[in-house]
């Protein structure tokens, strides 16, 4: 659904329509130039051949010292998808399960279904504060239970989970020998304070990226923090599939970490900023949404609401979005990415509010 | 036994000692700055966006046109492997077997072992000119056989599969409905004339690679050749998998197709030197070889050799090499990747002369 969306916007695109793209979660704002700057020096410098399968030493080495684990446990992958995809191919065999809170980010269900494996969905309500019921999970677990997928904070809820529930969740998975993969690649620049799975056991699986981080999707970088023995496995297969993330591309991963600070603060207020306003626009009409903890999703609902059929005709209006099945079972919800410049936001939102008066 | 000699070298040259590094197929020549400049201009346009999961439009209509196949049969992966591994992914399941002549490249078979598929070896021989022996490849196949990998020209031997074997392996497979998966990333560079699958019949599978073509393995750029419908599976892979090749280094990728009648040039009569001297330093001694068709190794027997002792012993003397055991069962053989200047490949040649003489 989100793929035949994307490919009306460009064909309305190729007709001369101008489309506000809430549809798409790729930060409008392009890569800092000292980024750039460092992936061309390292191309001059003759950065282009082969190089490890676990990631370049210096930034495994930083990424180690920002995270407070070993070097040991960190692999360079070409992003956070690719990180997610090793652990499931590795962890995750044909008749085994994987439990997914809903709403989710589509690319788990797809990965589990690739590889033969069993999906349990557990529901979470934008009416109980898309909390995960603990009861519910316990239930779902059973002796092909291999991996829970945690995403936090959440697309499409923007939704920080509470560190209570981590810790409970951690301590269920702990004590059932199963894994957490938990994919927190908006926490670096999420509103609200947002813990890791690492801040309460070594026994899981933590997944990064430098996409939202720092503007960089297209850049494929992306890392993960495991125990030794998966990150050797990982190590391999990357041997045999990427081989490695190209080096310039890990020196300008290496210059975004460097001047992360002030990046990260720039790109959070741009996204604060944006979710503060489409809250205000969206809170006079009959929607009702979680305000969002974390960049960059709003997933508003309207009771009844065919959202399919509204994301079509509101792109007759030239506004895109994200029906809400493509999350789950979320027919009366849709999302809306604000990664579209400020005055794109209020014009899409007001055009948005007219179908709801 | 491929990764300790280079965990080795490392450790060796960490201690001050200069290496003659035979043992690693990557170009010592620099990626060309025209294909930097060409990757840095697209990055500060703002090509650092996610893109198509098949590739750049621009780049598959290029190759489309230097192929004569359509740009939809055409998928822009992340270097050759990852095109051999999503076609293996896709093709082969568990219990099903491939077969693989030997000697052969190892991402092969421990890319069918990781999918637990079953490897059959078809072995050739340096005395039968690594001649695939028809009536044998027949007699491996069996009703669970999907895939027959070609590699032409080949590692390690740089032999050129002469184009009526190819014509008959084709009708093999075509008559048994198996899919061969060929291969040619190193056929643009080679010194013999070099048929494609493709020449034969569009049901197969065909690799290619910037990387030895240009000088660009870091860069993780490839394709794969194949029909809609694998195309398509593919394209869904890399949505769950890469996302996209960067469209910067597409860009590099399609300037190097631009000035392609140039470098391929240059790189090959670079490789073609150095095997003349090689040949020739090499036939002063009782090694036995064929005489490289391609870039750019070669693959020499000693009757009686113990290659990983060979090779380790050599280290000593400050060369390294890749013994025959990484590529099936070659124990007498060694293999040499001409990827160093014309004054190593030299000096290399003749402390390894001494130790046969």
């Amino acid at each position: 659904m989100l793929y035949e969306i994307s490919e009306k916007v460009i064909k309305l695109e190729n007709e001369g329509k101008k489309i506000i793209k809430f549809n798409l979660g790729d930060p409008d704002q392009p890569t800092s130039i000292e980024i750039i700057e460092a992936a061309y020096e390292a191309m001059k410098k003759g950065e282009t051949k082969y190089s490890s399968a676990a990631g370049e030493k210096k930034l495994r080495e930083t990424l180690s010292e920002i995270h407070g684990v070993s070097a040991d446990n960190i692999v360079i992958t070409a992003g956070s998808k690719w990180a997610i995809f090793a652990a499931m191919y590795l962890l995750l065999k044909k008749g085994e399960n994987v439990i997914i809170p809903t709403p989710h980010w589509t690319a788990y269900d797809l990965t589990a279904k690739s590889l033969g494996a069993e999906i349990k969905l557990l529901r979470t309500e934008l009416e109980s504060d898309w909390k995960i019921d603990l009861e519910k999970l316990e239930k779902l677990i059973d002796d092909k239970t291999r991996l829970i997928i945690l995403n936090n904070p959440g697309n499409p809820t923007s939704k920080v989970i509470d560190e209570k529930v981590i810790e409970k969740i951690v301590n269920i998975a702990d004590d059932k020998k199963i894994t957490i993969l938990s994919d927190e690649v908006y926490a670096d620049i999420s509103f609200a304070k947002t813990k890791s799975v690492l801040d309460f056991s070594p026994n899981h699986l933590t997944v990064k990226s430098f996409s939202k981080t720092f503007a960089m999707t297209g850049w494929r970088v992306g890392y993960i923090i495991a125990n030794k023995e998966l990150v050797e496995k990982i190590v391999k297969l990357n041997q045999i599939t990427l081989t490695n993330v190209p080096i310039f591309i890990q020196e300008g991963a290496l210059k975004a970490l460097e001047l992360r600070h002030e990046i990260i603060h720039k790109i959070r207020e741009d996204y604060r900023r944006r979710a503060d306003l489409a809250c205000k626009i969206l809170s006079k009409t009959d929607l009702k949404f979680s305000k969002p903890e974390a960049p960059f999703y709003l997933f508003p609902k309207q009771e009844g609401l065919d959202s399919e059929k509204f994301a079509f005709d509101l792109l007759d209006k030239g506004v895109a979005i994200a029906p809400g099945t493509a999350f789950g079972n979320y027919k009366e919800y849709f999302r809306l990415a604000l990664t579209v410049p400020d005055d794109e936001v209020e014009l899409g939102l007001k055009i948005i509010s007219e179908a709801f008066k």
